[in-house]
């Protein structure tokens, strides 16, 4: 077998292990490796006289990047083998984990239990599984049914892939929206809220997954939320609470790089869904969630039917994994607030903060309705008092001054300018607005570039339930560049039945 | 925006467009891209005046890869972008082509058209599908049935992507086997034989989808594969028929990429399997094709309903997209021939060529079996004389003789050594072996490296119909290291009901 000369290269390739061989070595080595085989790469560690390895999908170049006797490792590939810069190392081809098989029975309508999905989701969080396989099994959970114990199993199984955060005493509130709802930012108002009235909020969330703002970036906005768990503690210790991305902290591994896929599918799941919410809450050190529901045509639960359905998986998982919970059904017939994308979405969290007259009412009002349910189910205020004593802290200022408690805490950040390409989007008819297109927005929005570009996505000028004349702007279209502001008009100009009026069918 | 100079970055990234940019340059950039995101990259050629423009998945890198002011480029993608080395280029986000929403469509069960797959597939065949998309794609058509109509433009937009091959004469003669039964490599013996009574056999085979060696990898080991057009033409026209790998000659190539994905997730779908091989035959110039349907417990189809409903799919299709077919329904209890792996399975083929006395029987008979149907569907032989034929051209020697121009023409390649590491296993009990599973044997092949190392594989000392006494080899493993011989040995020990003795129930 050949040895190689280690070499990191500085590839950030997003949890995925690449390793690059020279091609004269893949031809000349008798190593039977094609590109995109899976590897494996292992050496000695000098220090402890003990074999670490890695797998990794291979790459294979030729000359000017490596030498033939080198091999490269990705960022992470790098870091996970953990051995010098010219270390000696071997390569050689590698399976898949034999836990594709059960992903691979799964998608043929097995029954798993709770070591199958250890095994797979073990696997996942070494970085074992490559993308495809990944696509594989999320699209099991998509296409096979969970029963009861199976996703209790899958909860419990990503829970026990990754460290768990622990608070003292006996109430940690959290907040869990399943997400459809554009501009849903409700988060970053009650957090503060709950904070200032005595509660424990560490507050986890992640970044858009299939939206165009996710509470990850929006909060990022303004602060840094990529915090280690030890800058959490300090922050919620405190501060009360905080608003801080989860990817950060290695809570449920295994989730996090299911979503890596999920993203660019554009699908969600309800056993993903519920065993991930209720997996990354529980290693938050969540002992009391509040999870909403938001139900409309457009949003992802489309009946008051399936809502129950939903509330009642959660219910029923969260009581086996000890999580005390409560569902808050709402109402979705278009986005919440004014502003889509992490910029825009920040404003109207601002305004609302700053109770201003302009503040949309929506966010606020939801926002209210969810921290009075959050501050009833853990005790702090009795039945039917929460919305008063949330009202109360937000409009005296309190909960303005403890979110910049929270953002000095976590590390102020200066705000992005607006997006320079600007472009109005007219109505096509006089009327009442009856709903907006909450999936078609969200596209909109992400067309012209958010999450990713902050400063991107849609202002809206007008909500549902207010009238409008024939050429009216409705909304606002925000890019970075011109091809993404026309890339988002064209899309907005192809869709039909973006907006309904009280007039149609 | 931000200009970039050109870098190719020497990667072969199997058909996947990477692109490469510096991380100062993305948070600095304003370009709002972040790893793993969908870029484009844009140029002006300054001979043509043309705006050129590629999209890939984005990787970022730090210092020591690029400089912050270069976008590297993997293989294909700078070949495709078809700019110099140092051009000027720009890049922005991109967002998924829209056809991914027609395969969101299909994953929910929408009927597809014409339309819809063209558009699918031409965003495939041109990279602009990631890998998970393509899984999406793929799982799609496993999940969600394909009817008749649904199957034909599927497989018409699969040949739409790539060129065709045109070979003069009414008659080009193609045999195709749906696989899943190891060691099935009939071709090398039939093209020769239909080639020396006459017949066009231009044969182009895959390597290896989900077995452990595919007809193109067990040629590979005795001869070239990977012909051009124009040099394929010239060996069809020397010597009247080749053993080429189709993946060189970019027929049908929105299937070689689908096939990338699929490889890993070892899944055969029905509509992948008929569009795939009708498009590829009919791409390939054929005319009259005979399909070989293995059926067996252990085989891809597992009963004579499962069988005679998948002929019935590739009669229908055939017919509407003018290819003249025929259907062997064979029997599979077991691998055909000795060996499992390329090197070994080529032994097999070069054995019953050449008549040696202890010849596989099983591959002989299948292969005079098959070339006689062809001969008589052809026309070149009359009804029941086309074995007798078949036979007379083996006995006499012409076959191997012809098999060697054709190895010539296509060019010779030294057999590899036999594989180092070797080792037997043993029957658990005594008794006639009844079958043995074609799918666990080939997942022993693979494990020990079939077909990557062209050496590894299984070799067989024991057939079906075979006695064995407790403790007697039944096969020996063969591996290019003790790992992979390893595994292989831990695999077949795991496996319950590898084999079937005349007791077993």
């Amino acid at each position: 077998m050949t040895h190689f000369r280690l070499r990191h290269l500085p590839l950030d390739t997003l949890r995925e292990h690449v390793i690059v061989i020279h091609e004269r070595a893949v031809r000349h080595g008798n190593l039977g490796l094609h590109p995109l085989d899976r590897a494996r790469v292992f050496g000695i560690d000098r220090q402890s006289g003990v074999q670490r390895e890695i797998t990794g999908v291979l790459n294979v170049c030729s000359d000017g990047l490596l030498e033939a006797d080198e091999i490269g490792l990705s960022d992470e590939a790098f870091h996970d083998l953990g051995l010098p810069d010219g270390a000696e190392v071997r390569a050689s081809l590698a399976v898949a984990p034999l836990s594709v098989d059960l992903v691979r029975a799964k998608l043929r309508g097995r029954h798993l239990g709770r070591r199958d999905f250890d095994a797979i989701l073990t696997d996942v969080a070494a970085r074992r599984y490559s993308r495809v396989e990944l696509s594989m099994f999320v699209l099991g959970c998509a296409f096979q049914k969970f029963d009861l114990s199976e996703l209790t199993d899958f909860t419990l199984a990503m829970i026990a892939t990754g460290e768990q955060l622990t608070f003292g005493g006996p109430i940690v509130a959290d907040k869990h929206c399943i997400g459809g709802v554009p501009g849903n930012r409700t988060t970053m108002i009650l957090v503060p809220i709950l904070a200032e009235l005595g509660l424990k909020v560490p507050k986890t969330s992640s970044r858009a997954i299939t939206s165009p703002a996710g509470t990850g970036d929006t909060m990022a906005v303004l602060a840094d939320v990529a915090l280690s768990p030890d800058r959490l503690y300090r922050v919620v210790e405190e501060v009360g609470g905080c608003i801080a991305w989860g990817g950060a902290l290695e809570l449920a591994p295994a989730d996090d790089i299911l979503i890596t896929v999920e993203r660019p599918m554009e699908i969600d799941t309800e056993a993903r869904m519920v065993a991930s919410i209720l997996a990354k809450k529980k290693t938050a050190g969540a002992t009391h969630v509040l999870i909403d529901i938001p139900v409309g045509s457009s949003a992802k639960v489309k009946t008051p039917e399936f809502a129950e359905h939903l509330s009642g998986l959660f219910m029923a998982v969260g009581e086996r994994i000890g999580l005390r919970l409560e569902i808050a059904t709402t109402q979705a017939l278009g986005p919440i607030g004014y502003g889509i994308g992490p910029r825009l979405e920040a404003l109207d969290v601002l305004s609302v903060l700053r109770c201003e007259p302009g503040a949309p009412a929506d966010l606020r009002e939801k926002s209210l309705m969810l921290a009075g349910r959050l501050l009833e189910m853990t005790g702090v205020e009795p039945a039917s008092r929460g919305y008063e004593a949330a009202r109360r802290t937000l409009d005296s200022g309190a909960a303005l001054k403890r979110f910049d408690r929270i953002v000095d805490a976590q590390g102020r950040r200066e705000m992005p300018a607006p997006a320079p390409w600007r472009r109005n989007f007219a109505s096509g008819q006089a009327g009442m607005i009856a709903q907006i297109d909450c999936w078609q927005i969200s596209r909109i929005a992400k067309r012209a570039g958010a999450p990713s570009n902050a400063s991107a996505g849609v202002k809206l000028y007008k909500s549902v339930g207010d009238t409008v004349m024939r050429g009216e702007p409705i909304f606002e279209i925000h890019a970075e560049s011109d091809a993404q502001l026309q890339a988002a008009l064209e899309y907005a100009n192809s869709v039909r039945r973006l907006l309904r009026y009280a007039e149609d069918s």
